[in-house]
């Protein structure tokens, strides 16, 4: 039997705003990449074919393996979740072939017990990926930053537990549609406001009422307007570290995904005496996806 | 010296978004309303004469007392805060004159004690409203639910002490700009799934971990979409009263405000166990404004 998809393959992140893509040689080199603003929600319906023809279009009609919410009921194809514990031969025996083997989804994992229920789509990709290459122990926690926080807890090298906390967005929507938009628009930056708001997220628990006090306080002149966002930013992962840590065993953790993401957990990690280390996120999407189709060879 | 404003007076809580007004005869009885989309960030730079003549037009060419937003950095004239304790006699000795005594502007007020700093602008005149009639003790505590939550300490019929909760502001992000979006276009009612979720938010301390859950169980089939809505509101609302309910003394809990966001408080407070007393906002505005103004005759 021909060895599946010797020719190389292109490895796609899809997500609901935007998509990445990258093309892998044979021999698992990086050999192109590109990445636009087609997030599932841009694409109509039936228009899938299409949208996955620009890719090739652009980095070579090659096959395609493809993450994250392009395998939800709002994307290509639905690819049912697989629950945990799931390692990456639950994830390869349940690929979602399509167009005669020459693109599958990998689909996302399901959480459900203890009255908690969760799910992911694309970061199992990175997880496995960071692990099959020795970057996080068979046995460790991550989180992994972004428009929803993920807190995972690895055991044998399978996903076996996770909670997704929403600290991106709901940083995105204040920021961008509340009454605290104007006070949002700078950079944030770990620092002195931002541990600030780091401490109050983990040892209080007046969130929503925090929130508020953001503006009041540059209102009556307590603080200056320019460290809101960072301060906002420091509360919001504080308390997410809080739900978070919950969930980790001793000793370090990992912050893995987007670096300007990982680096502000990781300045919260500290604040909260926790060793961190961080992973870059791309990277170890391109060793899940290369890890996953060596599997189905 | 001739009474002042004894001919009757416009009263308007001009609002961010919106600005309600009610002519108020010479005996205090309402003769006319009116109610628009005309919020303080609808009129432009230099607009206001003209914004308040449209007003006059419409309910009588009165002398005018308003309230809320039209004081704030964004309205018409700044009228500074009092601090804490504020009581009628404070808010009326800092009435901000206008057009040669022909309209005024009540302040807002400002808590600034032990690292806790807030504002409110507009409440003010309906909890010393109501506590002039009667409605309310002059030492009690008051929920005031909106797009942002005030819980209120009243001690000797002064305003001693306030925190706010981003509630409602939360809820109208997360269910116009969010992933939950979807999920939320219902109606709220108080119910079961209402009850569940002011459960979660006085015991839990895992709220933007819980907002992801409600999607990720209707995703998994553990919860029906249609109760998604219910269950959010209740989180926001439970996780509200375990922050103000630490302001409250004994006793009764007063809700006050629109009927319909009073309601859901007083279901969420009879979860957490403490009687609740409703009492109609617009009614106390109208009796705080008048109050104020025979202060001032």
């Amino acid at each position: 039997m021909v060895m599946r998809w010797a020719e190389g393959f292109i490895a796609v992140d899809w997500g609901t705003s935007n998509r990445r893509a990258w093309r892998l040689s044979p021999g698992g080199e990086v050999a192109g990449e590109m990445e636009d603003d087609q997030g599932i929600l841009a694409v109509a319906e039936g228009g899938f074919p299409a949208a996955v023809a620009q890719i090739r279009a652009r980095l070579g009609d090659l096959p395609m393996l493809m993450a994250g919410m392009i395998g939800s009921n709002r994307g290509w194809i639905e690819a049912p979740y697989v629950r945990c514990p799931a390692g990456p031969g639950d994830l390869a025996e349940r690929l979602c072939w399509i167009e005669g083997e020459r693109a599958a989804i990998v689909p996302g994992v399901a959480f459900d017990s203890g009255g908690v229920a969760d799910v992911m789509r694309g970061e199992e990709v990175q997880l496995l990926g960071a692990h099959a290459k020795g970057w996080i122990g068979a046995d460790s926690t991550l989180c992994h930053p972004g428009t929803h926080n993920k807190w995972v807890r690895l055991e044998g090298g399978r996903i076996a537990a996770f909670r997704t906390v929403m600290t991106g967005e709901l940083f995105n929507l204040l920021k961008e549609h509340s009454i605290l938009a104007d006070l949002l628009a700078g950079p944030v930056e770990p620092g002195a406001a931002f541990e600030a708001g780091v401490r109050h997220g983990l040892e209080r628990d007046d969130l929503t009422a925090e929130i508020f006090s953001v503006r009041a306080r540059v209102l009556l002149g307590k603080a200056p307007a320019g460290e809101a966002g960072a301060y906002l930013s420091g509360l919001l992962i504080g308390a997410d570290l809080k739900v978070g840590l919950r969930l980790a065993g001793e000793g370090e953790i990992v912050a893995m995904g987007r670096p300007d993401l990982t680096r502000l957990f990781a300045a919260a990690l500290a604040v909260a005496g926790r060793p961190a280390r961080e992973v870059d996120g791309d990277a170890a999407f391109l060793a899940g996806a290369w890890h996953l189709v060596e599997l189905v060879r």
